[in-house]
């Protein structure tokens, strides 16, 4: 008998059995993500995800993904693909999405349907060294999202707060992470 | 005769001309970044990015640029894409490169190669939910820059710092920035 129990798509038996798993092992919760980036031209370059350490092992399997970034031309560039600040809120969507399925697919709540949009405000003063008064990064993010499920607005309202409390992306942007950018001798 | 100069495929009368530009009308260096997202199934979901807002004007022009995201198989996914954490990576991959070259090509320092790599750490206890007590965001992002450039070491350690310095994504991520999620009634 299968007892996987599958709602939004999303493994729940999966989750759980993690859950356990790590309770008596917590250093297997340890992930180590991973990009490279190599420069084109102007401002065109191109990244690469391909492999990451988590579950206590090395994982090399996956094809490499390759990201091409670069800016409009009122940026100075030529289109060849989005902006760093549009992939941030590639990002953001992409972790609080899965974050509120997920969640709500352990709280056994199934959903027809989820649909957001991002926004964020940028003052491009800060990059250009114009003002040092204004963020350099982005100023503000609103996210708006459209759920089609047979729960009660109340019970959406909570799905999103709990995407945002458990969402690596956001929590992230949200909070403040050390970066430390070394030089390659 | 053309007075353009490019420097690194950066057009840096462009860029001195829009701080000309800018410091005459500071409100046309407002900038909106809009992404769109819709969830396909389990913890695979789908970002498009398209229309913008700058320069005092709405930009529909670009064609729609659309990102698959997914996890890994270890995280319930099946790999139709990078995930939402890796994604952060590229944006800061791409942000601190373009900052780097553009910064250099203002100095008048020409660069024949930027390459760089990303690894963050993240213990998906946060996200699970079973400790309240580790960070749910990146614990912490550490970048490597190879620089290849006829100036000494010292001077790609500025040109790092200065990267740093004014890279929108760079500062989104290592300062808090405001994100507000809402519902969509």
């Amino acid at each position: 008998m299968d007892t996987t129990k599958i709602v939004n798509g999303v493994n729940v038996t999966q989750i759980l059995d993690t859950i356990e798993l790590i309770k008596q092992k917590p250093e297997i919760a340890l992930f180590k993500f991973r990009a490279r980036n190599e420069w084109v031209a102007g401002t065109h370059n191109r990244a690469t995800v391909k492999d990451f350490y988590g579950a206590g092992a090395e994982d090399d399997t996956r094809e490499a993904i390759v990201f091409e970034i670069d800016e409009p031309p009122v940026l100075c560039g030529e289109n060849a693909g989005a902006n760093p600040v549009e992939y941030l809120l590639v990002a953001l969507s992409g972790c609080l999405t899965t974050s509120l399925v997920a969640h709500a697919a352990v709280l056994d709540i199934p959903i027809r349907k989820v649909e957001s949009r991002y926004e964020g405000e940028l003052d491009i003063r800060g990059f250009l060294g114009i003002s040092e008064d204004v963020n350099v990064g982005y100023r503000t993010i609103r996210v708006f999202f459209r759920i089609d499920a047979d729960v009660p607005d109340e019970k959406k309202e909570e799905l999103i707060a709990m995407a945002q409390k458990y969402s690596p992306v956001f929590n992230s942007i949200a909070k403040p992470v050390p970066v430390s950018v070394h030089l390659d001798r």
